[in-house]
């Protein structure tokens, strides 16, 4: 069997029974969390403009666009809910893929799936194997494929979609193949527009594009059938020739699930998951020692030197421009103690006490180690008494390692869904998601998503 | 200013009067010529699945789908005229630009067009930028883009469709390059789907993703400024870094236009350009002696290195392979003394005797001089007697230097379009494109696409 037969039949033929498995759990977190984060995504500017945008194209309503009060086709559905799942970037990731999976994947399941009516079985199987195939191909081209330049949430992301769209379309493994093949040709996005709008848009794309290449396989249309492995395949131009690890792609495929391991980290912060660590260890010395912001002379954080090369902002313009920035983070985490929505808001980020306290960061890195997961960080507060504050954190909170409690996970979902949605609504939605792998049909949850 | 500033510029502040401009006249036919081929893909397969599939979206009724008989957003018309413009490789093409501009430009132009209810003058503006910047990354960046296996016809397309696009909606400077930006992380297309529907469908990506970059950017979306020169933007991440020639972009930009210098190239046959020099010397040497199939014995093309790497179907099994066939097209050149579209069906391909004729052909190949500009094939007919009759041709018939006559390109028009309209029709669509600079209302046009 070629590469790009095997995934084929991972997503079609495995026979996957989510009747009390163990990945149940890990999704269901996933899932509710991704939609907390559409929602408070759908109140910023550019969910209003994406959101007008799809309303424009005036589809027929089938798919529901969350927050926003209306349907359109699964297509536009996927382009407006992804978009807006990543607006504020506070949504999960993994660090092997270099990016975001539930902003392509949840919205791709639920688009189809609420035109389909599927079970939350069925759902939760179209992300299993959706992540999967998204993870291995993180496994099999990065670090490489990011650093070229890539945004793995549009380019990996969309392979992931179609793989969960597939799932859902109940499609064969060689129309499986003709999906994959046609989604690598939509497959694009560039990290050259990360700090714009268009790094959220990367995330609907991602979504829209499985949507439309399962689709469109569906009703007969032909593409490569060895997308992955071919001379002009995918590896090849988002990776360079022979420069991945082909075998990664397919090697112990659910075996185990990467769902489970490594899993996928829930953010607590809506930043860049690369300012976490650092935002755990001042958070903690700020409210144990209960420093206060006017006593600090200096903060220190050391870390690998990957991290400034994705934390481009030092000194930050706007809310969202602060989500990139190491030094907007800590000093906000200062002024603050804590790092929430409101801490993310461009009248934060023009508050002069807020440029006064940028400039008190100090970045201080060290060569990043061979195997590439050296992400743990060191945070010092210097006092202008002279004391010295220290601590160092290995695993950023919300990491698979040191994962969010159930009431943490819940307390996010509820700040974002509250910002758009009745307070019974999202009761009901975190409800609904405990129960998901016994719901028959995945409308009786898209049906509370509308305001 | 930046380089994507220049462009930006050019595109949003040159001030073009496309009165009784020489541009007119080239694109003028350009554009009749896409809009039959347009008609005639709706008559393929894939033009039916791709209609099919965005009459599902449901879109509300604002550009023409054409042929199909209903209207739907400027976006889903953009995606599926595009397709049907390229589903029979009978579109016009350019060699520096390693692609075909209409099926971006044009599909582009009518679906924001008859939207906005743009001038003729309007269209002929957009259609002359666009084109201008889709050629001057051609010359940046080609060869060796398209060789790292891109398909410029939807990466480079989507640039010259989003320029388009910016003329339509007047977009100012600074919203040309957001636009520009966004398109930029739309834009992908994999030659490994050459032969496959899929090829065609990345004509219509282009177009839809121009139309989509615009419009978003006209609402106030965000994107990089300088994403064709930054360091993880188009140039680098479509190229590799340092290998394209960044001053090409914007050498010369309108001096003169690249409509008029170098030109596109019209196809009189329903093949891949690089058949074309061949089967103009091939239908020569059959024409005028009058030669039948039976008294040949072997039919020698000798030809660049390079041919073989784009025509890499040697034994094609449908009318679609067929053309990307060298072997093929000579053999059916022999056997019917024509290459038109009845020429490349899957019966003709299955047929006996054209598999029989097929293996009669054999290629040879010199290395690809360093210009690579070495087009000129011979082709040799040797028969049964021991006869041998040769030609060498250096232009195919087509191109700029060797036009079809009024005539010729009128009659492919009409073949096509009478597929699909009555031929009053097809006379009135004539009659308005020798016009075009004195339409008022675009839709005096798009409203005769509708059978």
């Amino acid at each position: 069997m070629t590469t790009t037969e095997k995934i084929a039949s991972f997503i079609a033929e495995t026979d996957f029974d989510t009747t009390s498995a163990k990945e149940n759990e890990v999704v269901k977190r996933v899932f509710l969390d991704c939609i907390g984060t559409t929602l408070a995504g759908y109140t910023h500017e550019m969910g209003k403009i994406i959101t007008d945008f799809v309303k424009e194209s005036g589809s027929s309503p089938r798919a529901t666009v969350i927050g926003a009060g209306f349907k359109t086709s699964p297509a536009d559905a996927a382009l407006a809910n992804g978009t807006m799942a990543h607006a504020l970037d506070y949504d999960d990731y993994n660090l092997v893929l270099c990016g975001h999976p539930s902003v392509s994947l949840v919205p791709a399941i639920l688009a189809l799936g609420e035109e389909r009516g599927i079970s939350g079985k069925k759902a939760l199987e179209a992300y299993i194997k959706g992540y999967e195939v998204e993870f291995k191909l993180g496994a099999a081209l990065n670090l490489r494929h990011y650093e070229l330049g890539w945004h793995a949430t549009c380019t990996l992301g969309t392979m992931g979609a179609v793989a969960a769209a597939a799932v859902i379309l109940e499609l064969d493994v060689e129309t499986t193949r003709i999906a994959l093949g046609i989604a690598a040709s939509e497959a694009g996005g560039l990290r050259q527009n990360f700090g714009t709008m268009t790094k959220p848009l990367h995330a609907g794309l991602s979504a829209k594009n499985g949507v439309t290449a399962a689709l469109l396989a569906a009703k007969g249309f032909t593409a490569d059938k060895n997308i992955f492995e071919a001379e002009y395949g995918f590896c090849n131009l988002f990776c360079g020739k022979e420069k991945y690890n082909i075998e990664a792609l397919t090697d112990n495929l659910g075996n185990p699930y990467a769902v489970l391991e490594p899993g996928i980290s829930i953010k607590p912060y809506p930043s860049c998951g690369g300012t976490h660590t650092a935002l755990d260890g001042i958070l903690d010395l700020v409210k144990t020692n209960n420093i206060k912001p006017d006593d600090v002379q200096q903060i220190k954080v050391g870390c690998s030197d990957l991290l400034p090369r994705v934390l481009i902002h030092s000194n930050p313009k706007s809310g969202l421009e602060g989500k990139f920035s190491m030094e907007y983070c800590m000093a906000i985490a200062l002024l603050d103690k804590k790092a929430g929505l409101e801490q993310f808001t461009d009248e934060k980020a023009a508050d002069p006490i807020t440029v006064k306290t940028v400039k008190k960061v100090k970045i201080e890195t060290r060569p990043l180690n061979d195997n590439k997961t050296d992400v743990f960080v060191e945070v010092t507060i210097k006092l202008n008494n002279g004391t010295e504050l220290s601590t160092q954190v290995d695993t950023a909170k919300g990491n698979p390692d040191a994962p969010l409690s159930t009431e943490e996970l819940t307390a996010k979902f509820k700040d974002c869904a509250i910002l758009v949605l009745p307070e019974n609504n999202a009761d009901r939605i975190i409800a609904v998601m405990d129960d998901l792998e016994n719901i028959q049909d995945i409308r009786e949850l898209t049906q509370l998503l509308i305001p």
